[in-house]
């Protein structure tokens, strides 16, 4: 690895610690922001323009002009990994990360001499980090939990528009942690239906069907998606709907997906045991058809990456 | 004006320019910062204290520890005025913005080599471009007029804790002004009880009593609090109850309450004139008795900025 | 045109002018009145028997006895189609619009001579007036807004009996023509999910799909219900399920049903364009389906019935 | 009695049985009517202004501008009553309804030669019918039960607007009287809080102290206001709060009030007996006071009026 | 007849008049004891398995461990079956209960010298008695009627959990005797539709189409499953979907189901006859394929048993 | 301590183990059971007749008719007492408890050859096994922390019945002890506000003032009630209205309720330290006058039974 990270920072590529945003930025002001991230996989970015357009619906919706049409906008991506180029040469992949703002509030217009323009910010980090704690839960399962934070329902705020105005994200998550130091937080919404994780989305099995929770009070995941597709593909029948804590309890298998962590196994939940405490059979298939569609092992990747950092840790 | 202005960044000063806060930090990623903006009258700050105390509630609830004892804080925000004597020095005075977040996630740690802590983020601003609108609206009334997008219910983010995850203020705002270019949003909460402006608190006069929404689904506002006090001064009967449109529809009188426009009076609600159409008698009692607080005529300044800011844009 | 329109009241055949119901009526007293519209194409009515049934449903749920069996209503339909012959021969068809109250209250029975007994009127009204407005709009499309009023839920007061019971239209519609003076009114129900216009319902075009909002907490329309058998023929997916702003601000076609306008395109919502802005093709293609099943070009014809109005007007 | 009742109507005085709206009224399109029920003691007006000032406040709230000022309405009552003298001389009072539209929808305007205005009705109606019910209850006192039908809350149809878009008033009534013949509905709202009566408003004694529900979810009735007035009058502890079938349960007292009835016992509530059966002395207390303020007692007047009628009858 | 009916009490056989639980028990402490309903036909117990699988879902929800395991819950349950042979051999059959609590609270383990163990208890009862109802109302169908009880939401006490909290079902049958004293209690949910009845589900034909509600705030029937197995057997579409009161007055015909009844028809609901009043079609056929299913005639059956019981009575 | 300690049972006193209730009792089928939990102090009951007041307005709501006026039930009680004198002279006094059923239901009738009556139970229990756990806490005070179970609404199951239908406490205790081994539930309403404890009120201090839940979504403990009148006579201002974690987090002081355990502080809430960590001030004001009002120091009490135990169990 040499030289530097850089981010795009409205047009230009700055060092990466330089990806900075303003106090007077709409951004901040109201977390008035939306974003995307998008994963590679052996360096390619995975389903980029789904995640633009999802990025451009949330533009829509929280009523942001960033300017550049969806085309320039993955260019912009592309140029971005092109300027972070042997950055995350380590097999590890990265994660992309476009952050949008209408920019700052133009009562603070004095502040911005050079005029006021929405605020676009794309970046790159390497996963291995994560991989460190990631490796080894792949193959135990986590820990699913419902803290008493509710999701916010989306007549309130619809978190299908991904913005960064999450702070009940947060708080779920410290709950989560004081009922179980490794649990994730599985969050119900207003009427007490499973929502979603903490940046996740989430899958039972019962009796060979595959169930995840309406598109209504989550965020409509592009893994989701992906995982939706990739069963229908496999003959295992898929149907969303309202789900319950009862479904999850007695479900045979569960998962949460996300992005960055792709497909990963609920072991237990609410101080109980799912099926037999492992990764279910269609969990696995799921997994392993996963794998063959990015063309990587995630759990391999994963345990190479914990103990690629052990290594340096060690050194 | 000479100099430059400064803001507190982590202990130390830096151009305002400056005050930006990286894509990293939980106040970006998840909205997970809490704030508060301060007033000055005749350049002393206005109620600090109170401002600081529901900073650090703020923080209690977010789980944010920030480093710094409430007394600390508050030193630090007088060396920061301090820092901007003279650039302010119009007459017309200024905010002080405190923002405070847990800092970047630790998944970002090797970002940040110095080390990751909280961001403490303190700010002046002058509210002279603020008057140019404010000026003739303190003579005439603002039309108050209720968006579809409902105030976040307590229970899902509470809107006790100033925090920037308020997407959901824009989208009011962007509302409001469809239904009118003059238009102040007056959120209702999910019972559609009114709740509160956009970054402003309510008051209604019926039959020589003044009422405010409940301090529920609401910032509890620091001018608010102190108009409920001028008010028992005056010998005004007060009650913090639910209202509804119904209410505020057949009251003689309304005004809004914020730090930056103290008293702000409504004449017009969902496109009718409110009493005669003009600030009523008992919002103008309580405008005087404000001005007698803070030893300044709020109305007369801002009619001063509203004509210095002309002259200068008129050079 | 000549002679006098006729209404169809209690068994007689009066002036329209005559079509009045009592204030002792428990239908002026307690907006206690189901009624239903019915269109004609090329002068004969359209799917009668179906709003019939429908008819009887609300009366039946509404606990009034109208002393009619269906058919012997359907019978005085066709009598007062017969007694306006001549009156509509202008080529532009008409609305007979039927209402059913359980008549007086037994406590105003001294007033009633003639003795308690249910009120049914039944009258033709010519829609050459409405094509004034919707001629241009079938080629524009109409601008939806959501209004602040929401549509009141089924357990209070259920919006599938089609009663006179809805003043909260009228509040939507104000509130409507306040965000934009060519607003429809897209109600959103208590949970936030998109219910139906003022008089009429929603679909909206995603991926090819056809939506429509599930049949709880709106009117189950006549023209809904053929528009659904349409998109079904023409092989045309078809969705019934739980939408939301965030579906329709990302549609890409969306268009209102109701009896009187058939299918209208909406091209802008919330203030943003819809697809390219104009009618989109699954819409055309529905309404061109429209077309052929009445044997009649809706858009012409209202265009004509515009002109038609205009030249009146100049004369 | 001589001669005929008449009715204003739009300024001119018709026979009551020609106090009839036209079908193409927004009166009876959208149930879009507002009304006052005015009750005489000894032949005066009792409150007339305190309900044309209710009758003002419903128009604001639905938007109709009826071309009257409050003291031309006043007037035009007083106007009515005049022209009515002698037809109620019996000693049994009569009630005045005000009815208020917007007047026939603009479409409908060619039906309308004489050009479109508002529609004012007036009318008055001698209460000797009701005693015949009333007077024994009065005695009894009335039994109170819970229908499934819930009170609309007033974010989707304002009650404090007394408009006549109230079906489930009659739907209430229905469930009522299938739970007891002699049922008055009790409704709850959407919360189960008890709400009001059918056009009657709530009270219970607990321990001394009167409650009634607070304003919200109801008409907020003059004679309610009435009570808690000769409450506070007679020393009786007076509280507007939540009420739940449970405190109606456990009450000592209980009873409802409304313009025509003033004061009526409930004895027994939910099949069970209230106190020991009869009506209470807080109630009976407020009883006398009531007809000191009126100057007639209510009780004797409607024994009378129902024997009046059965000796009528019996002829 | 002869001997005496046994219970099994916690691995041991005890007359039936001893199966007693402690008020010292959770089950009695919290209503903490979750409990299963099956029924024989011809002596066999039908899909004991089925209900035993939903008995081990409910303790896994109440975080009961009774330990036992479901195969040794199944082999208890013969076992007290076979002990009680002969005590129903009158053709009538019986239905077996179990109720199964954590046992006694550890605080007063102090009166439980033999130690604190979970608390399983298995009994048999004669279905006789209550065929003397059920007999006839096979024939006439029963009357559904809505109380104002609604049934509690699943987020609060989740219905699919079989347990002993239900106090709410006998406010809901008093509610109901007194609306029709054969009124059958149809629970509508916190959203107003229709739940379930008291330890019954529900269905409706429409059109040719069976529905019943989603199995959400409901209990999901053993006999609820097998009809819907049924029907798709008999190829009659099948719906689970949010039902209303409106639904279910505007259908053609309507039935409970439940472990002792089978299959119900109802034929009248909230006062007004359904379809003819008699049992339909389709609910005849399914009560025909119901008979089959399990080998014997319910209607006849229950007929028989009441006919005995009345000679019993008789003598 | 001699002899065997008894239950008041149906009339009869009867060995403690044999205060045991037939699974054919509607306490057990529906968890329809209403009971109370006296307290005594230096073995006198306090304030009985206020629990058999409360016991009664129970029946009153569920429908039960035991049979026994409340003076009886009170002699009954002193009858119990006096059964079990010298059981509980180790001066560690004790709780008595009522239980109250209708009975078996009818369809049972057979196994109950004596015949169907409901069901009185009343028993005396040892308060010192309690102490055990309680004589350090009242020192360091308790953890409070919010299970995501919630309370059941009053309007699905009225919690001012004290009824045996609650399951869900069971629930919100297995989650606080997944949150902290010590922690206390403090469960929300279905609005998100304090509700109770699992059998205990809250109260919380803010700047010298006393707050407790509005007496709506909780049981109106008796101690409750106490703690208001001593806090009235100390001249602390005290306030019952909405409470949420909000108020918590940021009060001063904080404690329960209940009839065993009297007042306990809570000096954590949801991880966080209230006030300095230690009972507050005007927390031990209120035990003091407590322990005044009883003649008896309950901490002194709890402490000596600790000690009590602790000292047997080493012998």
């Amino acid at each position: 690895m040499s030289g530097e990270r850089l981010a795009y920072f409205n047009g230009e590529l700055v060092p990466e610690s330089e990806a900075r945003i303003s106090v007077f930025d709409s951004a901040l002001v109201y977390g008035d922001v939306v974003f995307e991230v998008t994963r590679t996989f052996n360096e390619q970015p995975f389903r980029l323009r789904e995640h633009m357009e999802r990025l451009y619906a949330s533009m829509r919706l929280a009523e942001i002009d960033c300017g550049l049409t969806i085309d320039e906008m993955e260019a912009a991506t592309y140029e971005t990994i092109a300027a972070n180029h042997g950055q995350f040469s380590d097999g590890f992949d990265f994660q992309i990360t476009h952050n949008v703002s209408p920019g700052p509030l133009s009562i603070y217009r004095s502040i911005f001499p050079e005029g006021l323009r929405p605020t676009i910010v794309i970046n790159c980090f390497s996963l291995v980090g994560r991989m460190v704690k990631l490796g080894p839960q792949y193959r135990t399962g986590v820990h699913g939990v419902i803290p008493s934070q509710r999701a916010v329902p989306a007549q309130f705020v619809d978190p299908k528009v991904k913005s960064r105005s999450r702070i009940y994200y947060i708080k779920a998550e410290h709950q989560a942690h004081r009922i179980d130091p490794q649990g994730w937080a599985v969050l119900l919404d207003g009427d007490g239906y499973i929502a979603e994780g903490v940046g996740s989305n989430l899958f039972l099995v019962h009796d060979g069907t595959l169930y995840s929770p309406e598109g209504r009070n989550i965020l409509r995941g592009v893994t989701r998606k992906c995982v939706l597709e990739l069963a229908t593909d496999l003959g295992i029948p898929v149907l969303e709907r309202n789900l319950e804590p009862y479904d999850l309890l007695n479900a045979d298998e569960a998962f949460f997906t996300s992005t960055s962590t792709c497909i990963m196994p609920m072991t237990r939940f609410e101080g109980q045991v799912l099926g037999d405490g492992t990764p279910g059979p269609v969990t696995k298939r799921l997994m392993q058809a996963f794998n063959e569609l990015v063309g990587l092992d995630i759990v391999a990747q994963a345990e190479a990456g914990a103990a690629h950092v052990a290594k340096l840790e060690a050194e």
